[in-house]
């Protein structure tokens, strides 16, 4: 999916929302574990019901791979059901090795997985990173500066020339790609960041998970962090999929989305992004 | 797998040699192609004739993933494989996340698995890591320095408080395990840096993968690394996978594990460790 591609799909759904597929057999309504099919009907219809208000997907690898080889399975089900659906899938997968390694993990998530973006770590440096931009019409999602409380231990330790580390991440890898190929995630809990990080890529889209369950502020994300292009992706994994544990997850996973959507469309007619 | 059991095995097989496993459909001998488990019949030979000179197997999962859901497959067998066999078994799978995240692949690699040991990244900071620290009797192998050009892009970049950001990653990740469950990647290309990262962590095991194809000294890293409890687990891959693409692989990959091996003993052996 192009960059075109992308804005296109927002503009129609007045929406920036990225549904995260970490399903989690603990958190899944009850009855659905008797299915042996259950974790699949699960996403399946967490998939239908949001595809109105969604423009990405995003899958966590983790907890697919957590399930085993079966796991896999599902992952592979998942990718393939998206496809077609116009809408952005993301390999929630944090991968970074030397480069015949990131190749392989490239190959993978690009090539054998069909998606159309993967999450990368950047602390292997560029040739950890360059195999991921290499594959043409993809897109590399680097960390930059996440959301979780954990980003004070190295991401925002101060570097001699005094810019933070995230900063100086996001400043490098924006220089090996372009705004084509190239994302950052940045925690929606770091609300007030985004206006320094806005003036370091004001182009590139950013991946902002942290919403939802871990307490994000979307109206703060949005007034630091739109651009022209609306340059979000707003995520939201478990206040989406675990909505309801009941009967009625599907209609309460709808309802959240829609919520989200609806705050998203006025951010966005505010900011003169419409179709 | 214990730290005491590691180091009965090092002076046993007076071996500090970790093999990792690379799995490579472009490099592995044309006539193993041929058959459905060609892969599986490489790998194992591998694991065969290298075992009475090594002490770790890293199976690197990119080179896994890649081949789709039969790639699973095939790390599942050789993991099983490597159980009761003495080894440590290391997932080289450098995955990182939030917290809730994190754990589910700690659960991937030690339980549904059962691997001794996963390499981490470290970018996301304490709740990333310590979901495996969690694990008892299981190793959280954190990246520090890599062999890679790429380490010059962050981790040799100098913080204010003077100190290269590997080295404040070191520092911080040893206050929140210990040295029997923590171990640091450490490139065999960065040989004086053992010097002074020795002086940070004088007693943890460091992984150093960049011995071989990667141009790394093994008599280097030996000088500056050993400690009182050898304290080193060097890697190679392809040097010994690929010694030789053709039907006498095995014997290849041997004679060039067998050559690391007596560098090792004599390393050892001048050093004082020995059975």
């Amino acid at each position: 999916m192009t960059r075109k591609e992308l804005v296109q799909q927002i503009k129609l759904k007045q929406s920036f929302l990225c549904v995260g597929l970490d399903i989690d057999t603990s958190k899944i309504p009850v009855h659905l574990l008797n299915s042996k099919e259950g974790h699949w009907d699960f996403l399946k219809e967490i998939i239908d019901v949001t595809l109105p208000y969604t423009v990405a997907y995003k899958p966590n690898t983790a907890f697919f791979e957590c399930m085993g080889i079966e796991g896999w399975h599902l992952f592979n089900k998942v990718v393939q059901y998206l496809q077609n659906k116009s809408v952005l899938i993301i390999a929630d997968a944090k991968r970074g090795d030397i480069g015949n390694t990131s190749q392989k993990y490239a190959e993978t998530f690009f090539h054998t997985y069909s998606c159309d973006a993967i999450t990368v770590a950047p602390y292997m440096g560029k040739d950890s990173v360059a195999p991921f931009l290499d594959y043409k019409g993809k897109w590399t999602i680097v960390l930059g500066l996440t959301s979780n409380t954990g980003s004070e231990d190295f991401q925002q330790q101060t570097l001699q020339n005094e810019k933070p580390l995230y900063t100086q991440v996001i400043e490098t890898v924006a220089s090996w790609g372009t705004e084509d190929n190239t994302m950052f995630v940045i925690g929606a809990t770091k609300g007030i960041a985004f206006e320094s990080i806005r003036k370091v890529v004001p182009h590139h889209f950013l991946l902002v998970p942290g919403v939802g369950a871990q307490g994000g502020d979307l109206a703060t994300v949005a007034q630091y962090g739109l651009n022209e292009d609306c340059g979000l992706l707003v995520n939201a994994s478990r206040s989406i999929l675990y909505a309801s544990s009941d009967n009625n997850f599907a209609s309460a996973a709808a309802e959240e989305a829609l919520t989200i959507q609806c705050q998203m469309a006025m951010l966005l007619k505010a900011k003169g992004i419409t179709s």
